[in-house]
């Protein structure tokens, strides 16, 4: 099975939590999900983040969900869990449980309270020495959900003092440049290689990531083929197909890539398609209006399309 | 005992919860920690709030809490538990059991994702909808740490499609006109009374409040004997008395109010008054300073001085 | 002329201010600019918007650039001025100001400090005193600028109470569903019409937008006449082909869309296309680094290929 | 008369801008003000800050304003003039403009768009470069009006890089260690010295900061002869007493620092006091309710009653 540690490339598809309509964990559609995702040719699962309205979720049914699709998923990709806690006491004990369940490692966001350069690096610090020794980790960069900004040698010096991090969720907005800049310093030398997987805007620019060196996509589009299609062409240096492949797919990831309405489009798209039983989302969360259902439909039409003439 | 209902009166102690030098929950300083408060004098606690850290201990941790609380306090006051949580789920976990426990009632504040008026309202209907017709709840109204700002005439609407909110914890800033018209609303009948208790600043405007018609206070300044004696003295229609023995305090009050640092130094005092064993906060938390120590000291030898004074 | 009233529609350009290398203002490019926007066939020009660099002009400059735009137009199109200020006393200097040279209207958006639905039509109703009868002007929806959240009750509310506010400058996202709600109560006479133009991420949901009923655009992008011929292609009634036009664009409005970096990804694209002289952007802004200009090249290229497929 | 410069100690005034009933420029009432500062003993006035309505005012009201503080001052204390602006044409302009009229220096805030240490120091470094080498200037640290959170290792760095920054305005809140930590690198000669004067909450920190080696205070209350007794009995040595003088007014402080109606509260006293002709604040802008003027009728009554006790 492929790895998570700091040459993991490829697609960690950040998959939903599926509910059935009355609000209960649906875990025959986490199975089907699962095999969707697998079957689509992504290298990793990413779940309990933001997408995955993992704090609408109990503790026990947090466990119930993570050890369903560990057991589906059955080794055959590393299976990563988000565990950002507003103290670290519930952050050791959800690493510590989903881990003996068989997780491969857990992705840490910071908490919106941090500001300066020396708040962030110490929380970090604090972070690594709750996660302890034995937890491959992936640090997340998303200032447009923690409203915490991370500069480039702030980045740098988390990853160097953090033996265990072996990966970086890049979704800052902008973001080339820093993402740039990080994999230039890997280049020279000045830190570690880590894996560096973007995730910004549900993966709108991953093909401008990928030409800056990116080592794929962490990101839940409900069309995970095109991430994966996307790295491949990328991995075979045909640039030219996967924009192509990847222009097919903007119209639609842009409607999907609407705060708040969001998730509702990505579990509309996914049950449409037979992947989750239900587009259920739990309170408080979005619902669709008709029009937004028709702008799907016609999005879907169109990029349906498109992707025969690319064929 | 007293009650929580619309009637409640009097101060409700935000307690801290106590913890060991290693960072281990200190029931022993529980049991402590209860007696003084109750021999203080207060009529209710509340527990599990911000101040209680309870974003920093897991669901087991909590729940060991709140029951070491609750054995301790034995029926003498009612006891509220903070239940806020991003999710439903949580929530109705987390009120479910302490009521089953023997709390009083839970606490609730907005998440700090809601804006507008209509987003406010639609939320604290879900709120009703989780906590059922069984449970007593308090709102509470604290723009400071929620970033969310209700108007009163949002306030009043929670009020009237809230059957169960006895009490609203009104901790906005500036709030006393705001408190004014929720109490002059009440008095024209246009909805029926809550207890209103203030935790503005920890009590910085106590008095103010009072003179405005406020049912104590909610909050968890290390001299719950001040608020209790101002209270009582308002009881009795003594206002400048109680305006002397408020001002004894405030300047140690005021010292306890720094954003960030103030729950150090509120345990910092409750060890040092013999209180719980240890001032440890968990991190990420704030740590006096020598030179912060030194500040402590002197504010409370001139407090007790004039204390003496106006005996 | 068209005019700048209720019955507004098509595109209404928002503007760059050209400067010179030396961060002195161009009035050579204003003039070039001018000619380049209404050859495209804009319908009118927004001016001293955010995109506008407003904030980084004295009022000397201010009153310069804004006479000379209005010169070069010469009644041609309406041209409405950005007057959005933290205190009315500069906000009513600057509209008599620009009103007497010759502006058809101000636009204005809410200060950042409001919260509260009382808060915001309070505001306005003082704008609406502040600029008097004889002003007709747009109010500015742009959350993520202004972090103001107004909900459809509200921007009905603030419609109602404006008699000269003629057009809604819709900037919300996600607001597919806001813009439909405004729309309808147009229809359902609830309140008099009045033009949207909308201008969600420069035009990233153009085509969503137009569906639901948009009367144009009021953005920047450094393509217009995408926006005009999607806006005429929408009048004849030809969507599919306005999605065509749309979508060939979207790849590098997407890219042109990127927080911070974006007015200076729009000027580099103005310069390079002859419209302005130099891409400076006074300071504090963003610089493009080779790389930004190496993406912007080959989504340019990509670009032009693609129109040619669909023509 | 005293210089504004590194070694500047007292206090700094934060002036109101007077206005008539009518919301016009009261000059009269600038008169009295400035005289009524200078009777107090005031070391310096600082005007245009956020507590002077700087942004309500027009370009030409405020050069109108800053004359007539300049000429009625006459040379007696040197003027600080508020020059935040979010471009550095504005800020340059201003500037040039009020050192032409005999202002001292200028005071400068950072924009709320700055959130690494590298941005913020990069600002401050545009600061110095706008500002040229003939102006000395204060840096203003406020996180609650800017949402700028500046670490101790910032504010050192801008500092060590700007010649021309004579003195630190400390408004950060808990800002006790800060301030400690910059005045012992000036003792270590990390870097040079600055005046350090202090305006957390009006002052509501003043004797605290006065232990810790602050040089004065710069803010507004409307008993400026508190902290000019506070400064001096420091400068005694009679720190006992300084606190006793201050503690009698810390209640009515207390009270005109509420967020928001502080403005009101202090310009009603100042009214009160005869100071100025009336207390209009300038819309949008707060007012008190008769509860209010109530509470500072009896604050005030308390207030004289306990200052004849301490004498």
């Amino acid at each position: 099975m492929s790895q998570f540690n700091r040459n993991s490339r490829g697609v960690y598809l950040i998959a939903v939590t599926p509910f059935k309509e009355n609000g209960a964990l649906d875990l025959e559609s986490t199975d089907s999900m699962v095999d969707f995702y697998l079957d689509c040719g992504v290298t990793g699962l990413t779940i309990l983040g933001i997408m995955g309205e993992a704090t609408k979720l109990t503790a026990e049914e947090s466990k119930t969900f993570v050890a369903r699709v560990l057991k589906r998923v059955n080794d055959r990709v590393p299976v990563v869990v988000g565990a950002s806690a507003p103290g670290f006491a519930p952050m050791k004990e959800l690493t510590t449980s989903v881990m003996d369940m068989g997780a491969a490692g857990v992705m840490v966001a910071p908490p919106s309270t941090l500001r300066t350069d020396d708040q962030i690096t110490a929380y970090f610090d604090m972070v690594n020495e709750t996660l302890g020794p034995d937890v491959p980790w992936c640090l997340q960069d998303h200032p447009v959900s923690t409203g915490v900004q991370m500069s480039t040698a702030v980045i740098l010096k988390i990853l160097k003092n953090s033996p265990n991090c072996v990966m970086l969720k890049h979704e800052d907005s902008p973001g080339l440049n820093k993402l740039s800049g990080i994999i230039a310093s890997i280049a020279k030398k000045e830190i570690e290689r880590v894996s560096i997987l973007t995730g910004n805007g549900g993966g709108l620019f991953l093909t401008e990531e990928m030409i800056r060196g990116a080592d794929g996509a962490m990101t839940g589009f409900a069309y995970p083929e095109m991430m994966v299609s996307v790295c491949e062409l990328f991995a075979k240096g045909d640039i030219e197909k996967a924009c192509d492949v990847y222009d097919a797919y903007l119209p639609l990831a842009k409607y999907e890539q609407q705060a708040n309405i969001g998730l509702a489009v990505r579990k509309h798209i996914l049950a449409e398609r037979g992947v989750i039983a239900s587009a259920a989302v739990r309170k408080p969360g979005p619902k669709l209006s008709p029009a937004d259902i028709k702008d799907i439909e016609r999005l879907t039409i169109r990029q349906t399309k498109r992707l025969k003439e690319i064929e």
